[in-house]
């Protein structure tokens, strides 16, 4: 599989995909694409679209086999590979991320947090909680790959810049600031109020057509 | 305005361009779809129709007033409107979206808290800790629109039912469980496992381009 031809949408919508097919009744031994883009919200053509990129596994009125599309999916979305992340920010957000289980079985895993005072040596959880100067040293041991930032706005740009210092080839964003990466370095933002203003509009868009 | 012509696609992009757009430098007195179109990495024409859709500022070379755009985009997203959530689940992360101070802004009040078995009865930043069977009666005295969910998956859907029975008109569901919701009720996945899978994928793409 050439992952250059895919689009970042795409590398979106993916994981969506697997975890909605996952999250089936275990009874289930088939799925369409028109059952799925009904169930998520989208566009029939463009999962029907997207499936057989990745998969050559769908058949007419029967759709896919779950069993094989959850694997073709899960190649193609390389979970048996782990990557290494770290939090800088061991606030509340920051701890919760450090706790949350669900990372792992993507392969990802967050292995400890950063702040500039830390309240504790370790999350609820027992992950391990640094001083920020520890930081590139551990970054460089352990082959951090992915920085996920969780420190307030006015401190998140600095923050940005010593991760990419430290190596990491991808930010993940908590904080509302934009932020600046070197071209090599993925961004993602995260921004909590954007969703929730979100969320806000369509409640009163859909109150608006009932 | 008619709101009603609105995807729901351009109302979730419109808080990111208010946002972008806030952040920018004080001095910065004009801003056109192109530059924003880039700093966000969105399609030029895109922008541009959207911005046409809400404001008719926009001028050929010099863009918009930033200080009109910002108003216009505002009075859209109706953001001196007051909307209510509560959220339930006061775990790390409920707690942590209870005291996140960046919703207040956006005209949301995360009024509080509810669990089955409160650690505190309030988080660090003061906001009330309930057990769950106050929930109906806070619900309905405080007209709450929006129930953020932060339970874990087994008992999510269990909990928007109830959300859904007192009334609100939205679930912002921060748990990776596929729910089920009536349809005049909104629902929006922040599901962070599949956020972070499509972070991991991009840093992939970018390392095979580069």
């Amino acid at each position: 599989m050439n992952i250059k031809n895919v689009s970042k949408a795409l590398l979106k919508r993916l994981p969506v995909y697997l975890d909605y097919i996952k999250s089936l009744p275990d009874h289930t031994e088939n799925i369409s694409s028109t059952k799925m883009a009904k169930a998520l919200d989208l566009g029939d053509v463009l999962v029907r679209k997207d499936l057989a990129k990745i998969s050559d596994g769908g058949r007419r009125k029967l759709g896919y086999v779950r069993e094989e599309l959850i694997k073709d999916i899960e190649e193609f979305l390389d979970v048996n590979s782990t990557t290494c992340a770290i939090i800088v920010g061991a606030g509340k957000l920051g701890q919760a991320l450090l706790d949350y289980n669900g990372f792992e079985k993507s392969g990802l895993h967050i292995l400890a947090g950063f702040d500039i005072k830390p309240a504790a040596e370790r999350t609820g959880g027992g992950k391990p909680i640094y001083t920020v100067d520890r930081m590139e040293s551990f970054c460089r041991s352990h082959a951090v790959a992915i920085g996920v930032i969780t420190v307030p706005a006015e401190y998140a740009q600095q923050v940005c810049d010593h991760l990419v210092f430290c190596g990491v080839e991808a930010i993940w964003n908590f904080s509302p600031a934009h932020l600046t990466v070197p071209g090599h370095v993925v961004l993602q933002n995260e921004n909590l109020a954007v969703s929730m203003t979100a969320l806000k509009m369509q409640m009163k868009n859909r109150k608006n057509k009932s």
